[in-house]
């Protein structure tokens, strides 16, 4: 378990952990402007991110968002999945580009302006953005950022971006791993709105380990399955999700099993990242549904679990109310047409075991001790400190009924989830 | 639409239409208990209540929860549905009687204890309880309290039941018509934990109107189907919910078409009062899905919206954050396979259109016109009054895809609602 005590305690880890593989470089530069949509006192604030390799490659992979109303980024990244080469992606926050009038149009003229500055053909370029839904982004003001981004390039660090690319995040997303003489390093960002398909709004991994595309692909997707399509903060799917992965492939020598053990390790690590730092997260709630016949049933009774609103609002207040927890077990194994023997399934909280033979299996004792149990996980308590723990409340469901074994990740609901949502936009 | 002042003119209504059924007495006892699994320092109260008929009945029906882990009450409940006559329910609050060790001898031992007292037969009767899960009922105390219900047993109003069955409920709910000379009246209860299937943890309906058993329930299946199994407060489906209808059978010459209308409208009303009573509830969303190609895929759809977490955090703070309303849609579409052309939908809000030819239609003017909109229809403005009203935020999604049209009703997601949850066992 990590703990810090403070904001700069992490952020300095966190920096250790940002140095950039070789063959890329990036840079972000700020802005202000004000939306057509919405009548607002003062400018509003964007970030613009760009990550740019240094030569086009042709090893890249996406994955994006299964929601049919895929923003405009998403539409035209589909079709630069299809490109013999790419260079990058320019990335904005604050307004996600998605069913507004003209946005591919928009993408077009910011990444023609963008070629303009970099000589970098634009149809090898992704647009990736993340924000508000069905408002136009500040076309002008995005230009004139462009014309500054050549002056903060660098080929040192991805903390910036890590950071600009934040939305109601509370703190930035980085992991690593070196293999032989090789990186992988991935960002993401992801704070609300967070569920399968793609449970990161963003996410981009660049790595100078060499790997063929025909490879890189099927592997890429095979993680993320695997982690970003296991955690759900709110069970909403985003019209934006995004995950990019780049290799520069200028390191030899790694085999594919080595890359993606090490690319399965930051993407689970940023995964469980992005559910700690969801929208008002006091405790990460980890569910194990074991013995359970296949992966689909686990994956849907694990996703139930962590989107009962009612058992999360019991964890946020430390009080286990586990009543709720079998409700939510029976409510979707009823509906889903999943055979459970009511009789033979177990439930445990961390080590105690809370229900089994068909009852409950609850007193006082037991009572008070999961409550100390939830107390001690949860992030507003000062013993925790500064953000990043491996503390989850774990939950295991032994359904006694086959062999497979699905963990999923999610968080509790909070007031200050409720109030960061009222009012997103003001 | 109705306005109340207060708490006091909304009950004198209610009163209004208490009035029992010919062939129906009610009763109310209240007790008071220590819980075995909890310590606490004074006893927790709990109300015992019953209906019973005059005389045993062969027209009677009952839907339950499909939830995997049943009550006992409901596991108990399934069987008397087999029985030849009823004559009656006895219900608590407070404690559920779900998955606690003995359930079902506790229902036995206190049905044999109130055969003993009324002469009823023991296998005439439901039992019907609602609130904590896991817990076991505090038999001593119950068995005392029915030695006390023939004291109480009235035949002039069932709303001191309806009082009684409340657990978090703010107010009371009761509906009811006359038709000719017959007379149907319904309670329910139900805040939190409200999803089908029987949307309400508990709904319970009187009626002199005479019909036949095989005719009543195919018919109150129907009416469920169209309003209970269409409300949705938390997306959760509880391990209570109960529905039962019964009929003394003393009035004739009532249609089964008279008969059918006048149910369908009692639960409808009973399934919005449900809603507009969910925890913490400031908006009851009216969700219209227009133009689908079949009532599952409208259904689907409705439900998606009125469960999406950011969308009700925004409603709940007057933020038409109207991108979560897409995003809601496009994540149940895409998720569930339901074909929809994202250039030909329409949305509305109240009368202003949202969405349509395939881009959102925002600007200033209207952003202010849609705050006002859900602003005016808070429950917590005084402008609304004490508490029940017709004042929803109706939302309209034309698919242009087909001719089926559903409506689904939820709630918005408040703070109140969280913090209640957080600690309803306190």
């Amino acid at each position: 378990m990590e703990i810090y005590n403070n904001k700069d305690e992490y952020e300095n880890d966190v920096k250790g952990r940002s140095f950039l593989p070789k063959g890329f470089k990036a840079g972000v530069v700020s802005l202000t402007f004000f939306p057509k949509e919405k009548k607002v006192d003062k400018p509003f604030p964007m970030n613009l991110s760009l990550i740019l390799l240094d030569k086009k490659t042709d090893s890249f992979a996406g994955v994006f968002t299964k929601n049919s109303f895929p923003g405009h980024p998403i539409v035209h990244g589909r079709g630069v999945l299809g490109s013999e080469f790419v260079q990058g992606v320019l990335i904005n926050n604050k307004i996600s580009n998605v069913r507004c009038p003209g946005g591919l149009d928009t993408i077009d003229k910011i990444l023609t302006g963008f070629s303009t500055e970099f000589g970098v053909d634009k149809n090898y370029m992704f647009s990736s953005s993340t924000g508000i839904i069905g408002w136009r982004l500040p076309e002008k003001e995005i230009l004139e950022a462009v014309e500054k981004l050549p002056n903060v390039m660098q080929s040192e660090t991805i903390f910036p971006v890590a950071k600009a690319i934040m939305t109601t995040d509370n703190f930035p997303k980085v992991r690593s791993v070196n293999i032989g003489e090789g990186r992988i390093v991935g960002i993401a960002k992801g704070a609300g709105m967070i569920e399968p398909n793609m449970a990161t709004m963003l996410l981009f991994i660049l790595t100078d380990i060499k790997i063929g595309r025909e490879d890189l692909r099927p592997l890429f997707k095979r993680v993320i399955d695997k982690t970003f399509n296991r955690i759900s903060i709110d069970s909403d799917q985003s019209t934006s999700d995004t995950g990019l992965i780049f290799s520069s492939n200028l390191v030899d020598g790694v085999s594919l099993p080595e890359f993606e053990k090490g690319l399965l390790e930051i993407c689970s690590d940023l995964s469980e990242d992005v559910v700690r730092n969801g929208e008002g997260t006091a405790h990460v709630i980890e569910v194990k549904v074991k013995g359970v016949l296949n992966q689909k049933d686990g994956l849907l009774i694990g996703k139930a679990i962590v989107n009962a609103p009612l058992l999360k609002a019991a964890i946020y207040g430390n009080d286990p109310n586990l009543g709720r927890l079998l409700q939510a077990i029976g409510d979707v194994t009823g509906s889903e047409g999943i055979n459970i023997d009511p009789d033979n399934i177990t439930l445990k909280m961390g080590d105690f075991t809370l229900y089994e033979k068909g009852a409950f299996v609850l007193n006082e004792e037991l009572e008070l001790q999961l409550f100390s149990y939830l107390k001690e996980r949860a992030f507003n308590e000062k013993s925790i400190g500064y953000p990043e723990h491996r503390n989850n409340v774990k939950i295991v469901v032994d359904l006694h009924s086959g062999q497979e074994e699905v963990t999923v990740f999610g968080s509790d609901l909070s007031y200050e989830y409720v109030r960061e949502n009222a009012d997103y936009r003001s």
